[in-house]
């Protein structure tokens, strides 16, 4: 181990503690994205990190307007002969409802048995500030990071990176990097790490059903006029066959057969710790033709993520609802295109809506494609050792089933590789009540980070570009 | 007309003013049936009617209670030689959500141009207090009643009145009469009055469906854990067909196939007021073996009350939901029994509840019988004479679709038959937002229920008991 690189460990070491109180200062902010109510409390997130990344020394932070929420950049470049890295997080998080359900206030973080709960400890705040304390235990022991690194924090990833992909390509020069890394994600279990080299896409709709312009008394009306609620279920119904097959025409367009490759490697990764039993599920569901970690992470899904209509209160009302609504969204795999799938999605919501209602299709904001990384590209090796330094065990492949649109928006806009390089955990709760970080893994995270540091700058030949 | 009979009228007419204060007094308590937390509201207003009936004479008024909410009865017999009659009603209401699509606020009652805004001003508020104002008005004229008058007004119509049956049987003896009538109900349309001689039954059920045993991040599990949304929405699909009819095995067990007598006098009945037009539908829906007026009034039907499940706030969230329920209710014809019904329902829920979910079947409160009453009743006669004298135009015999438990309780408890003698109008906006009643109708009501009793004191031979 090189001199500096021990420096910046133990100078990342002596941080641990600190780097928890900011976890939690940070956590302490709502930055609900979904919700415009939140609005103050995007600001306040935003700001909050620009003025951390000063504290620390990176010399040149900004948080610049998009469409949307700001970003929060903090470029710290100071050799052009070194590489330059881009690290990706967020700083939005999900919304904390059902708040019922949390043992601890969402935004209020608690400690508790070595966790950090609150909405966002894990996902994505905890990534945030380890990739923010890797940056400057490495300036702490080096008097500049190992590379040239741009710290990329958007507001709106929980909403789909509506603005990201404008935002990178207005700020091409700006942004100029041999990689970018994303501090978004997880690894396989608690202290078993690995390396995301896929995620999928995402697109969906918001379905609105109208019948007539009140709700009606199902005495008088029962019979003559359509329920919407009724026509929103047979609709909603003709999207999946009980066993989880999507009948979309056109939803599949683009997608190519799993190769055999893709199959053994996803059959590769261990088990999943959180299995059917600890859902309280006897066993997985869904499309007998692939095997549950296919349809987990490589096939393309549809969810209905609400669905609502008429009287929801206690006891029983006897009316006949004039509108009903749900929300699907689907995760798209490589081939699919979000706009195709949106319009494939609305085509048979229009052929399958029954007679005496009308219905409106809307594209949810949120669209994403998928993105998966060769499997023998040099820096995943160089990722898997600075792991297995901080960790033990050696880290493999793995592929993620969620969205995560930077990837490829790296790809296709700024054309370079996105390397995963994430520390969540299963079990953290992500976009679920009770939400936490493990302090251990803040520790490991940026352990980890500071060693890829290093590593990038001392073997520049693995950062091989995107063809 | 009889010297006492003008000397009744002319009272009826002199409280009118006062009567409509008292309606605004009476809409004011929230007297909520479907929610508990309106505990106190229902108390209050028993308390109101009781003390009102006191106000006006009623020598005899108690507030009874049932495993539910009270009964308010008041009891005017002084001859036994006279006819007795009972006259129903109901003090509870519909809940008034939502909310913002009142224009005046639903427990604050507003009058403009000529109506009565808020909820339960139709249904039945105002039905109670044209009876009570009729028998205060006959004694006015007369010392007492031309017959001998028990009000009996109860608490839980909105829930089905789940208590009033083991009521009636509990209280045979003080319930003792030749006549029930309910003044729960309604005239064809404004100014067009007629005589209802049936109503539907009702059933229904909760369906709750259960997947994993927490809300998953669909990017995760989405795939290879079931969606209880979905599940449901094949469920509930699966009830009923896109033209409306019911696909329950066993829902219609025991219903006879429309006699052309009754077609026939279905068919007479002019076509309804509030059409397809006014609800902003092009035409009718349903079940195309019988016509839309008999869809609504004689034959069974199936409404989703309400159904919800996972994500409802704004924007997206990719949320793999752990629940989702389903209120469901059917109206019933002469002929289904309500407990067969809900078994019915059951048995198809269970039986197409597809893997990977768990279904629940609660019964909802609220159970009643369809009552349809001989349309050569000589009751009708009177009824028809009366409302004509206060309307001006002929009534014609009506069916209602709606459900009013206790006409079918009246015969098959107590053995008598029970006349419809109602005056709510068909665009009151019952169960709905910015329900209203007719200061005008409140006088028409009070002058046609002061001739009925006087009509009944003179042709007692009309009162044809219960074979």
């Amino acid at each position: 181990m090189s001199e500096v690189l021990a420096r910046a460990l133990g100078a990342a070491a002596e941080a641990a503690e600190d780097q928890v109180k900011q976890l939690m200062e940070f956590v302490r902010i709502p930055s609900v994205s979904t919700d415009p109510a939140h609005g103050a409390d995007i600001t306040a997130a935003a700001d909050w990190l620009a003025e951390r990344m000063r504290q620390v020394g990176v010399p040149d932070v900004s948080v610049m307007p998009t469409a949307g929420n700001p970003v929060v950049l903090g470029r710290w470049h100071h050799d052009p002969t070194l590489p330059t890295v881009i690290i990706y997080g967020h700083y939005d998080v999900q919304p904390p409802e059902p708040l019922e359900l949390w043992n601890s206030k969402p935004f209020e973080p608690e400690l508790r048995d070595g966790r950090l709960y609150g909405r966002g400890a894990s996902d994505d705040k905890a990534g945030v500030l380890i990739a923010l304390g890797a940056v400057a235990a490495t300036a702490k022991a080096g008097a500049t990071p190992p590379v040239n690194v741009t710290l990329l924090v958007e507001g709106e990833e929980e909403i789909g990176s509506p603005n990201l992909s404008g935002f990178l390509a207005a700020h091409r020069e700006l942004l100029k990097a041999d990689l970018a890394i994303s501090a978004d994600g997880g690894i396989f279990d608690v202290g078993v790490p690995s390396v995301t080299v896929g995620s999928r896409g995402l697109a969906g709709v918001e379905v609105t059903v109208n019948g007539a312009n009140a709700d009606l008394h199902s005495g008088m009306f029962g019979g003559a006029v359509a329920n919407p609620i009724m026509a929103l279920a047979h609709i909603v119904s003709s999207l999946q066959d009980e066993q989880g097959r999507v009948l979309v025409a056109g939803f599949e367009d683009g997608v190519e057969p799993l190769s055999q490759d893709l199959r053994a490697a996803v059959a590769a990764v261990p088990e999943e710790g959180a299995g059917p039993a600890a859902l309280g599920l006897t066993g997985w569901w869904g499309d007998p033709s692939y095997t549950p970690a296919e349809r987990r992470v490589v096939r393309p899904t549809l969810e209905v993520n609400g669905m609502w209509g008429g009287y929801q209160g206690g006891g029983i009302k006897t009316v006949l609802p004039k509108e009903a609504y749900a929300k699907i969204t689907c995760r798209l795999v490589v081939g699919q295109d979000p706009d195709r799938v949106v319009e494939a999605l609305a085509e048979h919501i229009r052929k399958h809506t029954p007679a005496g209602v009308t219905v409106t299709v809307k594209p949810l904001a949120g669209k994403g494609r998928a993105y998966l990384m060769p499997l023998d590209h040099p820096v995943l090796a160089l990722a898997s050792d600075a792991m297995e330094a901080a960790y033990g065990p050696r880290p493999f492949p793995v592929f993620t089933g969620g969205t995560v649109p930077v990837a490829e928006q790296f790809g296709s806009v700024l054309g370079m590789w996105c390397l995963y390089f994430a520390f969540g955990e299963p079990d953290n709760g992500l976009h679920a009540p009770n939400e936490f970080f493990r302090v251990a893994a803040l520790a490991q995270g940026t352990d980890a980070t500071v060693r890829l540091l290093y590593a990038l700058a001392q073997s520049p030949e693995a950062l091989v570009p995107l063809a």
